[in-house]
């Protein structure tokens, strides 16, 4: 039997098909629903089509460049750039057919609370449909193109699904990073450098919208959940760069522990934050030490809480690891106990991200001493490839938010204010505590290094992340805004120049391990 | 700096944060926006948590039994039982509470379609929801648990997410199944074998619903698209168990590659009718010859459009892999290019389920070679790890889908009927086109190797996913029930007693290479 029976199989279908039909085929009435059930089906397969073009022209470019050895702008940035790019012309090219359906479809309910689920009785059908998102009513622009629409309910897909997988890896990768040796220089840094960052911010921005530029509905709560958000330095871009060049370990080491960690600490803080400002209905004015407590209790449960439960799954894997009978299952196990450290925490209202960076490093510390060669390298190299999807994802998704999301709030004194805020929280951050560490320290840190570090304190996705989750108010479409034009600045920015800041501070670029 | 400055700076945060914390916290009116937020963040959540603490116990539970040699119940069979259970629990264990804000928001909307995306003002907020499921209005227990909805939307990522790799695995392995020495005979059972089966189903469901007992509205087209969802035969559990018990291997080539390419073309047949239905109107009565001719031309344009995607991707892929510039993101680019394979012949018009097939195939046949002894080793473990996953995820959604779905129709005289109706299919489609591949075949095919093939033709997760891609009328809806209940009692029947047949049927059980 050779391929030639291919041709021949063809026409015996023919043949089979002509003899084989019915004579009579009646009308089917359900092709209306047919095509409704179809319609639907795009929108989600061409965002799908968006995200995942958007990937490949990615990697390709920045293939691309590498062979052209251009470093100006990094992968990161230009996956912002595309981003950007693409949400501009889905936003600005979609025919005004589509806006005429969804304008068709707005009414109004009485509820008391806005249901996660809603049954709507649309030409003697129910529909059963999900929440994607909530604005102000008072913006003119509503309806927009469903596929807008569409693309915004990735953020529920941001957080849930590309965050982890950047931030597990973050923490599996430490060990190679000198992390250990400058453990508590780096916790210094993440924990007392956050808080201070987060309140310089937040007092910063409080003077602002009550002194200088009265915002109405700004309150101090939103001034301290600003500051939490905007204290978050991205680890990725600087890092990836940093990487390229093999730049001194010491720097590495404290640049990337500081900025992992300090993602971790800003979490807990906007967490911390969001349970407390109920309770300051209580306190109108002054200084309540009891809620003020409560913050701080709130701030340690969180913390211990998320640290012990990626601990505890951490360990779990290690102690799996042990048993060998079903090495070829390894991988899945572990990939799926450490997202479940993401999701678990979330439940318990503790912040997964900060779990599962816990679960990724103790991973790296134990369970990986268990795993022989080859599960090693196939394990981090799995991990490595998903955490690079989800990185590039993460920032295509960031530019195309920019043009796509539709209640941007852009206010030019704002911004610039909260340009300065950072870069004074990042100097109350940095210069202190590098002088108090230098007096504890044998291996001190240099000037240079300081400068350095004061550089690398750009924002990326968990900014991002904190301010997109929630944009239902005036207030918060604000902050967003703000911080989706910092992050822009910054990973342009600080990112593209880079390379020429460490030639100016001359630091080594060859890999010296002290 | 040890890590004993870990307890120091904790002091210093306290300390910090008592001096920093201001006087005067005012009260913040969002604090319910955001738990309503957080209120949908969490069925999201809840619904990822139920779906991987499924798949961590599918895996955990089929290591121990592998370990004690229980091979009764098979790993999708384990799967599909716990999902079953799940569903059950998730159910019926809900509390009335969230039945009753689901109850709230039942309100009627006068269209003429249903929107894709629907606005609602819900107490001066405006709500962008997404369409998540389409059902008859007649049903009296229309809102359920939103968890229950929530779980209803995975229909989407079922189709979108879980199958592709599945298939693309499929097509991937091939290569090593002595696939192309039988591939004559494989296409002959596939096209002419699903076409058979395909008529002879729709035949006999036609006579049982105009002669028997009549279902008014079940047309026939509606009996065509049932024979062809319901001749998909699944690849997924017969032939993990063969693999385990190293069977024939001719009779491996046979049954795999006639389960792969019969899903191709029963998906291919489904679609054709689908986009034939609404010509029938024309012809009210008789055979009308122009709108068969178009069938065959869709048929035609189907799976010759969709095998041309998937080859021209799969050609792309290698002719990338001659560069060996940037091998640490070959991975990332051919699973992309694979999936968006997919999502291109979807956008075409044509079934992207095929397309990822043939892309798998050709890769599996040129890229494959391309690449270093590494690259293979890490590309193919990275798949099926991927493929292993999916269909772990598949298996279990389609258990918990039986207690979740809310309308289900029952008919037992349909159910014994499509039971008759398959099995006349497979018998009508087996033996003849193996008595007409023998007369062609040097290596003729044996009775016993026959018969085995008529058992092993399960039903699985692309009757399935055809099936529940809509069910908006009630002959869709008991469509989808009985294939429900074909795919339950083949897979824990046919997949259970595997073993037992080919014992009985003595047919080797050590891989011999003829």
């Amino acid at each position: 039997m050779t391929l030639f029976s291919f041709r021949r199989a063809w026409w015996i279908v023919f043949l089979f098909i002509l003899t084989t039909i019915p004579p009579s085929l009646q009308h089917n009435r359900e092709s209306i629903t047919e095509e409704e059930v179809e319609h639907h089906h795009h929108l989600f397969r061409n965002v799908l089509i968006i995200m995942f073009v958007l990937l490949l022209l990615n990697i390709l470019t920045a293939w691309v460049l590498r062979i052209y050895h251009i470093v100006i702008v990094h992968e990161t940035g230009l996956a912002m750039i595309y981003g950007l790019i693409t949400g501009a012309v889905v936003k600005y090219s979609l025919p005004p057919e589509e806006q005429e359906i969804s304008k068709a479809c707005m009414f109004t309910v009485k509820n008391d609370n806005i249901p996660a689920i809603l049954h709507a009785t649309i030409d003697n059908k129910t529909c059963a449909y999900g929440l994607l998102n909530v604005y102000d009513t008072d913006n003119p622009d509503l309806p927009q193109p469903q596929l807008v629409d569409m693309l915004i309910f990735n953020s529920e897909i941001f957080f849930y699904i590309m965050l982890p997988p950047i931030i597990f890896f973050a923490g599996y990768d430490l060990r190679r990073r000198h992390f250990f040796r400058n453990f508590g220089s780096i916790l210094f840094y993440a924990i007392v450098g956050t808080i201070i960052s987060c309140f310089v911010i937040s007092g910063i921005m409080y003077g602002y919208v009550t002194k200088i530029y009265p915002i109405p509905g700004f309150k101090f709560v939103d001034c301290l959940l600003f500051g939490a958000m905007i204290s978050a330095t991205d680890p990725v871009t600087v890092l990836a760069i940093f990487q390229h060049l093999h730049v001194d370990s010491k720097l590495y080491a404290l640049v990337f522990g500081e900025s992992v960690l300090n993602d971790a600490v800003s979490i807990v803080l906007y967490s911390a934050i969001l349970t407390y400002s109920p309770d300051m209905s209580e306190s109108e004015n002054g200084f309540d030490g009891a809620a003020f407590f409560e913050l701080l209790l709130n701030f340690l449960w969180i913390f211990l809480g998320s640290f012990g439960v990626g601990c505890l799954m951490g360990l779990l894997t290690a102690l799996i690891s042990y048993h060998d009978h079903f090495h070829d299952k390894y991988l899945s196990i572990f990939i799926i106990i450490s997202y479940l450290t993401f999701l678990i925490a979330e439940a318990f209202h503790l912040t997964g991200i900060v779990a599962i960076l816990f679960c990724g490093i103790i991973q790296s510390h134990y369970t990986y001493k268990n795993l022989s060669a080859e599960s090693r390298t196939r394990t981090k190299q799995t991990i490595e490839m998903i955490s690079f999807l989800a990185e590039n994802a993460v920032f295509s998704y960031m530019g195309l938010s920019c043009f796509v999301f539709p209640y941007h709030r852009f206010y030019m004194g704002f911004v610039v204010f909260s340009f300065i805020a950072i870069l004074t929280g990042r100097l109350c951050n940095i210069y202190p505590i590098s002088f108090i560490l230098n007096r504890a320290r044998q291996n001190r840190i240099g000037y240079r290094l300081q400068h350095m570090m004061l550089f690398s304190g750009l924002r990326g996705a968990i900014a991002f992340a904190l301010a997109i989750r929630n944009t239902s108010s005036k207030v918060r479409q604000l902050m967003f805004t703000t911080t989706v034009v910092i992050v822009f600045i910054t990973v342009l920015f600080n990112g593209g120049t880079t390379t020429m800041m460490l030639r100016w501070l001359k630091i080594k670029l060859v890999l010296d391990i002290e």
